[in-house]
Parts: structure tokens; C-alpha cells; sequence
């Protein structure tokens, strides 16, 4: 039977792209769409590219009518979560694109948001949204939290090799690079075309929020504290995102851990070692590609993943844990080719 | 019943997107793939992002079984299609990509593309590729003519209006661009990234080869000879095309006209009057979306049509003919939303 | 002897142009630079690129002390000119690149700017900034109107055709294409990265603020009122701009009279008769390009013009009106070869 | 008095970046420009922007009239320097910026460029090519050979500091990323727009050819051998580089080295500790810009460094080794503000 969702922030990017990915879903349908400051408008609108979708106009939250809807997409700014999901009837399943549930550790939260987490009585039964670890908490969870873009784009690769012991938990380096959407609809210097175009800098050098998930998640997967090195940098590109880690290991042996991993999974491909991957390959498609590299410094190796920020490391990945959440086909509406050219 | 495909000269941007559409198609499977000097790869190698769809190999035309084949798109230069139609089995359908069987007249195309036209006997049987004015003999071909992304962006708003006479044959200045994917992935200095990124410029000013599509079939819309005023341009983009085109007209009477014969269209959206459409609207999608504006000197307007020159421009179009030839939903693998941003 | 510059409004682009365009000036020196929000800041806050050329810092237009000042430049936005230019000192010589002096019709201005003109005292004695047509004007006037990006681009090769009656008054099209600059550092949507990126649009469609100044000039060098079509359209380039421009007239006869006008102008190059030309071909020069192509309807011909928008278009145009009023080589700091790729 | 230059090689981009630059030099004139296979052409022809500099036509290298030349750039492919600097005559000063005369062992030559090193015999004469470390040598040389941009980049910061060991020799990771003019001109697939734009990807991975330079350099430096990891990428920009450096350190130390060294430099700007820099902020001009930011793993240092990889990372250096070697001032020439936006 048809799903009904909602999606609440449907003025962000992360919001058009659940728009666009639910579009071609076979058991799903677009029941509620909110923007606070956009309420009363069309979403065509605010995106003339879903205009002729058929969808309904943009409500408050508060006005939209919860009864039917089966679950709900949280694509809010941080802070706003913990008081919604209380508010929420107990029959709507929620997959949270925010930060607000991403962190077990009321400090840490604290530390990287720089608000006091409301809803620690909630957080336990949260699960963490990467459904390739945690595939059975998100089929019996009501609340989801979708990852950060960096942190599935690192993960991906890091937490199969640090369980397995393919790398070592120390002087890991992750640089990585992001396209511009990653930084949203939001009006700032920062992301005007000309100060973008043509160039390329690194920002929130040694202290970007997502450092708070990548320990969390590294940490446990290695059974000890991990401290990555994490860099992340602005490229003149709408959608895109890669990581270029550096670690101690062997390469053949990481690459037979990933390969293994992966094998069965449907989003997940494992490039010929070797190989590298490239963002324009994944672009708007729910894939990651992950390469691997022997460097020529013996016992070291380099790891490539790439994705769609939009895609697999945000809205995809939300809707694939909908999926789960739902009894659906993991993969339904998630299939399309990538784009590209 | 899925309908067996094959795709000659795979190894061009249309093949590759005509691969990722029918991936996507619910009633279509890729059987056969060409591409003469790459002949023995998987197509993996050519295009990485299609490394996962598990297709056949790329073959040489003259190693494809066409037995099973029901339908096959011919991506190849132009010149090729002439003689090759002769060779395929007459259950073989065929949507012709290149523009070989476009023109009507011998003449023609020898002027514009400087080759003998050598299927003359054929050319009477073959349907011009543009499915909202060419439903019916499409439905009936063996062979359709898949029209060209110039002549389809400027078609679609301008023959429904000189048909209903609604703005004068006389004086029509299409001023049009292009996103770089038009230019296919020949190895040519105007195409490399530091030549074109960051840069504008017109080409084939006064003598482009897509002329003669467009004075055959705006003189058949009008009744009369029609040679407009037509200037392709370069834009640093990948993807989309759009013609600004300026005729003697009531605008409120070109608006009502395009309304009129859109209303039921699934691909075409006609915009509210005044209101200007963008590429970034209907990229990666099968959609046209055309804009009317009063100019402001009286009884002059200007009509802007953008579409996404490698789906509704080529292999979209392709796509939407080839299942009108087979029978199937004309919009079958063709509803996905656009990809913004 | 060097002449002292005050930079009025230096934290806007056309600003920053000109501080790096004054660098490089053999007989200028940047006495005083003001930005009204970010008064206290060193300008190297502002544009890090600029931070080690040891300038003042910004102050408020009032702390300015304006005794030793040859010249200011106003890159301020519409409708404070014609206040401040009665404050300034009479020694002060003024270049302002807004709009508030362009217009000799005070229902001109208040139509296309919406705002009253409130020094129509001043408006006669102001030079129109586009040297190549009022040198003489410039170098007696105290204020001299730099023209607008879109007004030179097509004022350069229409003037010289409208004087000598090489085309018809009648039916010009000015399609334009701008780089994203010249929607300035403001924020706004649509001048997001991600909003502008890989796509293409028009805006202003029929009714752009430029239109008044075409008017005024095209009406000035035909002796009858002319009334162009003009569509602006954006491109996703941070500099550049083009006009391709479809009037009637012999191609062959408007070659020779743009060839003969501006054979000896430093900054204009007309090329041979069918060459087209690239705004990347003058990127961050002070040079404008003009290409004639005889369109393929009898009596049709194709004029396109390109320049960069920041400088030609804007901060160079300025720095050449200042160095005729002051008495300097027109050229100076101005020769610099563009920049490709 | 004003010297004579030749430019051998001069349709590359590194050669019509050279002709840029010297036109706006004070005391050089080009004397004359090479080009095998465009021999005959006028410059213009070949690269549209420089067409009105009224600058000699293109020559093979064997009709270059040498006796009036005081110095050449060699902008060729490798392999072709080691024969030719035999034939020219011995008044002629040479910059060479192919990687021929780089390493000064020849089995190194060997393992990265695949050929013969087959001037041995004047290596030691050649000085290296980084004014701000071998400024007394290249004053002394009669050829110098540039570095290339990728070593420049990363030399620039890291060689002080691992002379001054503020930085640990062991464990460096230089994650390095390129505009893609860097791949000249040539044709090539991965250079085309389609391939490049919106798009990123890392390539030569753990063996790209700058290593060999890497190596000795930083070895040198430090005193020991030093290997670094060393990963580039392909940024969809036509120019900039940057270099992301994590090294063991102290953030604090390692400021001060840099500030020290770098305090009288006329070409590096240090930023303030904790500033990152950006490659949109030294484009167009001979500058780099390095920042420091403490890593919050203690004792971990990150290091960014940026340049315009046509200027300062080839033809702009090219020009700072040319001034030493001529006894010109070394900032003549070069002394223009970077382009933003």
C-alpha cells in the first residue's frame, strides 16, 4: 500500500531532492509539504522545477494534518528536532536530516551545535542512519538520523577497515571535499557564485561540526578513541563529495575487507584496486565508490570514496532508511543511473 | 513484454544517456551495445558510472545479434545510417539519432552536411522525430528521425504558432545556446575545459548545419519559406539549451496558442504569461518549458524555450519516439523529475 | 605628479576592480577608500586578494578627507550621487559608475530607477562616460557618467552604425549575455552558486533598467527614436559579457565603417569581416571586441560585441574617463594583455 | 637597457601566459616565439587574446635568429631541453620549464620521466628554480629550471620548516589540488569540459611525476630522506592550486618559522595563524598565500598553501628566475594584484 509522507523543510535543497527522489517512488506519495516562511506558496514557487509535479502548496508545520501520514522527513535546521518529535502522533516514523539526533553524547552535542540536547530520553532509541551498519536498528526504529555527508562519505570506507583491524586507529587523515549545495539555500557571502567559481579553499579547518559524528562512529568501530585529522574543502561544483584518506595498512588487505563488505551492497562498489573514483561518476544517484591506493611509503595506503552529497549522503540516504523503516524495498526509488555528462 | 534494445555507438554522450533512460525504463532492456573502436571493452571502462548495471560488452555493429533486437538506437556520425538501415532485419525498428534522414530533401542535405544522400527511396517512409507534431506517423515507422536539440528547442514553441499564424514568418531572430554536451566527446581544442570554462562566445554564425532542419520544417508550419535568423552560442555548462526568439506577434495571443496545444501535453509546460523559464529547471529531465513576454515595442514578443539538450535535445526524445513505435506508454522511463540543483 | 584617488564605495566589486586596476597605475595612489557598513575594517578583511598592498583602511564617505583628493570614484548604489556630489568639494573630479548621472531626462531616470532626480542643475555640465564617442566632453567635465556594462557593450558597435546610417533604426535585437559579477557581491538567491551554476536563463525580460540609457543613445546617434528588443540572459561565468546584435544593414558596409572608426582606438578591435569573437578573449582587460557576420537573409547582418564586464564594462571605463579628465595617457594602467585561460 | 626574449614553445598555456606577463614588463620585449607545428601562424591565430600586441609571427625553433636574444623560456614538452641548451649559443640565458633539468640525479630522471637524462654534464650548472630558496644561484646561472607547480606549491611551505625542524620529517601528507590548466593544452579525454566540470576526482595517485622533485628537495631540506604521500587532484577550475599539508608540529612554531622567513619576501604572504587561505585570492598573480592552523590532535599542524598554477607555479616564476638572471629588478613584471572575482 502507498506510503504517505511528509516532508517538513521543503524549501532546502535537501527538502527538493526528497521531493525529486519520492517523485519516482513506486510505493510512496507526497502527502504534506512545510516551510515556515514559504507557507501558502506553491512549491513551484520556491522550485519551478517541481512545479508541474502536482504536489500540495507549502503549510506550516503546525498545519499540516498528521493522521494519514506514515512518516515523516526532518529537513530543519539543528535545534528543532527534539521539541518536534515529541509533538509528533506516535504512529509517524521520522528520518531526522539534522544533527539533532546523530550524537549519543549530550556534551559532544553541545560541543559541536553549541545547544543543550533536548531529548536525551528519546536519543536511545534512535537509530543511526547508515543502513549499511545499521540496517536492523533503523527496521525497528521510529526516529532515524540520517548522517552528516561527510561523515557517510568517511565511514563508508573507515568503519569496515577499523572493525577489522585493516588500519591502524592512528594519524588517520581525511581530507575531503565538498560541492557548494552541501552549504544549502541559505544567503551568505560565502556561497555567491563569484565567490565560489573559479576557486577552491579549505574552511572549518580542525573544528567542522562533523567531527563530533566521525569520532563517535570511528571510535566505536575501532574499540578505542580515534582522533582523525579532517579537512574539509570548498569545490566549484553544485553536488559532489569526496574523501581522500591517508592511513597506516596494507593495501591489498583493505582492499579484500571493503570488497568483502560490499559486495552484496546495493549502493556500495568497491572499485578494482588501483582504481580511482570520481564524484561526476555518482553524480545524482544514490552510490558511493570507494577506490584504493597502495602509496609508494611501505604499510601505507590511500582510500578514495566519493558521493552525491545530496543523494547517498543526504536525501537517498534518508530515503533508503525510510525504506527499511517502512517494509519496503531498501532500493525502491533508488535505483536510477548516475547522470553524467 | 520487455522490449529488446540495442544501442549502435554507445560510446557518445547520447549512447551513454540513452543507457542511463532506459535502465529506468520499466519495459525496455539493453540487449546490444556498439561502439566500433572500443569494440571489446565493457562499457564500464568507457563510462565508469555505468560500471554497475551489469549490460553486455560494446560489440562492432556487425557483431550484434539482431535476431531479438525490436528496437535499435543509432548514435553513430552522420553519414553512417544511410546504409546501415538497409542492412538491419526488417523487424528491427529504428530511432535514428543522427541527422541522416531528417531532411526531406536531397539537396538539402547535401549542402548542409556536404554528403550524397544515399536512402532516398527510404527517406519518404521516415518519421521526423518530434512526437508532439508527429505522433501518429512515429506510431506507424519503421524508421523515425530523431530531430536535432536546436531545431526541437526552437520547433516546440514556433510551429504551433506560424500554424496558427499567430506571429509573422517574417523576421524570426532565434537567438540560441548550448551547454557543452552538444558537442558530443570528440577530441577537439573548443571543447577542453580551459577554452570554454569561465567564457561565452557564438560559433556557426549564419551557417549552422541545424538550419536546415529548421527552414524545412518552419516553412511546412508556415506555408510559406521561412529563413530565420539563427546564432548558436556556447555556455560553460554541461547540460541545457535554450532558444530566445523574437517575432512580430500579440503575445497574449502566442501565449493562448502554445496554452491551447500544450494542456495535455506530458513533456511541454508552458509558463504563465511573462514569466521566464531557466535550463536548470528541466535538466536531466525529458521536459521543454517555453515562456511568452510581451516586448515592449507593440505587437512584438519574445518566446524563450529551454530544454535539457541530451534528454528532450536527443536521447529523451529518442526514448519518447521509440515507445510510440513499440506500443508502449509514450511516457514510459521519461516522468523523472529534474535534477535541481 | 600623482594624482590622490578616493575609492567611494570600495567593498562592492566594481570597487575592488579598481583598487586592482589603480595598482598597477603609473601616476594614481589611493588616498582614500570608504565603505559606509564596514567603516574600520582594512580593506584586506573585506577582499583578502587585496590585503598586502598596504592601502587605508575603509572609512565612512564623511570621515573622508577629501582636501588632497584629485578624483573620486563612486561605485555607490543608485540615487546617492546626486546628493553627495554637491558635498564634495569643488576640486574634486568625480567618475560615477552608477546610474544617477546616465539619464539627461529627469522622467527618464524616475521611470527607470523609480526615484526622483535631484540635481538636474548638475545633469548638463556631465560628461556620458564612453570615451570613444565624448572624449572631448570628458576631458572638460568635472562629473562624467560612467555608462553602464550592458549600455557599452552595445553602444560601442551601434553608435558608429546608427551615425552612419549602416543599418536601420528600425527592428534592432540586442540579445546579452552577462557574467554573474555584474549582479554585484549583494545577497540574493539567484545569485547563489548553486542557483546559477550549470544552467542559463533570461531576466528582465522587455523591461531591464538599461533599456533607458540604449534609449537615450541609439535615439541620440540615429536622430529618430529608437526602440531595440533587448534580453539580458545570465551566464554562469563570473566575468564577461557579450551582445549579439541582428539588425539590417550590408555586413560588408558595416565592417568598414567600424573598421575605419576604430582603427585607432587603443581599446576596441573590430575583427576581420566573419569572425566571431569570445569574451574570454578580453578577460580582465579594457578591451572590447566586435565581430560583423553577414547573416544568410539579404540584408541581414549579425554584429556581436564582447568586453569584460568589470572592467570595459565598468572599473576600466571609469579609470579611463578619470585619466582623460585628469590629463593623463588615456591608456594608463589600462594595457594590460587579458587573461586566458 | 631592454632585453630580448624568446619564447620557445609558446602555444601552451605556459607560453601564452609568459607573453602576458612580459608584455607588461618594464625592461623585456619579445624578440620572438616558437611553435613547431603553428610555425607560420600569426600568435593571434593561435591564441585570439594576444592577437593585437603587435607581437613577431610563430617559428620553428631552428629559425629563431638567436644573436640579439639575451635569454629564452623553453615551455616545451619534456625530453627536448637536454639537446637543445647544447645548441643554443652561449649568450643566451635559459629558464627551462619542462622538468629536464630538475633532478639532479639521473636515475631519478629516468624512473619519472622514462627517458635518458642526456646532460648530465651540465646539470650542475642548472640552478633550481625557486628564487625565494635559490636566489644566489639562479642570479649565477645561465639556465635555471623552473619548478614545477605542484613543488611550488608544497616547497614553499615546507622547505623552512623542515630546515628550521619545526616539522617532523616522517608522515607528511601533501594533498594537493590543480586547475586543470596545469594539463596544458593537449587533447585529451579527461581534459575536455564535459569530463571536468562538476565534477572531482584525484589521479596519479602514489605516483605522480612531481614526486621525483618532492623527493629531492625535500629530502635536501631536512636532511635525511623524506617521503612524502602525495595525492593530486583535478579541481573544475581553469586556474589555482593548493596544497593541504598535515605534518607533526607545532601550530605556533611553525607560524613563527614562516612569518621569519617570509616577513621580506616580496611574492608569500603568511596569514594570520588560523586563516586559510584561498586560490581565488592570488589568481592572475605571481603570489602565495600560506596559512597555519593547529590540528586538535596536540602536536599535529596543518599547513595550506596557494598559488596561481600558471604564475607562480610556471610562467610567473619563470619570469621572478629570468629578472635575477638578466639583474633586473626581481619584481618587475610581476607585480600586478590578483583578479577577484
Amino acid at each position: 500500500m502507498t506510503k504517505k509522507i511528509a516532508i517538513l523543510g521543503a524549501s532546502g535543497y535537501t527538502g527538493a531532492e526528497l521531493v525529486r527522489l519520492i517523485h519516482s517512488h513506486p510505493d510512496m506519495r507526497i502527502a504534506a509539504l512545510s516551510a515556515e516562511r514559504k507557507a501558502g506558496q506553491s512549491l513551484g514557487a520556491v522550485y519551478p522545477h517541481l512545479a508541474h509535479l502536482g504536489l500540495p502548496d507549502l503549510v506550516r508545520i503546525g498545519d499540516v494534518e498528521f493522521s494519514g501520514i506514515d512518516l515523516a522527513f526532518l529537513a530543519l535546521p539543528h535545534g528543532i528536532a527534539h521539541d518536534l518529535v515529541r509533538d509528533l502522533p506516535e504512529h509517524v516514523k521520522v528520518v531526522d536530516l539534522s544533527a539533532d539526533f546523530r550524537l549519543r553524547d549530550a556534551a559532544a552535542y553541545r560541543k559541536w551545535y553549541g545547544l543543550d540536547h533536548k531529548a536525551m530520553d528519546i536519543q536511545p532509541q534512535v537509530a543511526f542512519g547508515l543502513p549499511e551498519f545499521y540496517r536492523d536498528q533503523i527496521a525497528r526504529a521510529r526516529i532515524t538520523a540520517n548522517t552528516g555527508c561527510y561523515v557517510a562519505t568517511s565511514l563508508l570506507p573507515l568503519v569496515p577497515l577499523l572493525r577489522a583491524r585493516a588500519i591502524s586507529p592512528e594519524g588517520i587523515v581525511i581530507d575531503a571535499k565538498s560541492g557548494v549545495s552541501g552549504a544549502g539555500r541559505a544567503l551568505r557571502e560565502s556561497s555567491l557564485f563569484c565567490e565560489v567559481n573559479e576557486g577552491f579553499n579549505a574552511y572549518g579547518v580542525a573544528h567542522h561540526r562533523h567531527m563530533g559524528e566521525l569520532d563517535q562512529e570511528l571510535s566505536l568501530a575501532a574499540g578505542c578513541e580515534v582522533l582523525v585529522s579532517f579537512t574539509p574543502h570548498l569545490v566549484p561544483m553544485s553536488r559532489g563529495m569526496m574523501a581522500t584518506i591517508y592511513a597506516s595498512g596494507d593495501a591489498a588487505q583493505v582492499q579484500s575487507v571493503l570488497e568483502a563488505l560490499y559486495r552484496d551492497e546495493p549502493f556500495v562498489s568497491v572499485l578494482p584496486l588501483g582504481q580511482v573514483p570520481a564524484t561526476r561518476h555518482v553524480r545524482g544517484s544514490n552510490r558511493c565508490h570507494i577506490g584504493v591506493v597502495a602509496d609508494r611509503a611501505a604499510g601505507r595506503v590511500i582510500v578514495l570514496s566519493v558521493l552525491d552529497n545530496l543523494v547517498k549522503g543526504a536525501s537517498g540516504q534518508a530515503l533508503q532508511c525510510a525504506n527499511i523503516m517502512l517494509g519496503l524495498e531498501e532500493t525502491a526509488g533508488l535505483d536510477m543511473a548516475p547522470a553524467f555528462p
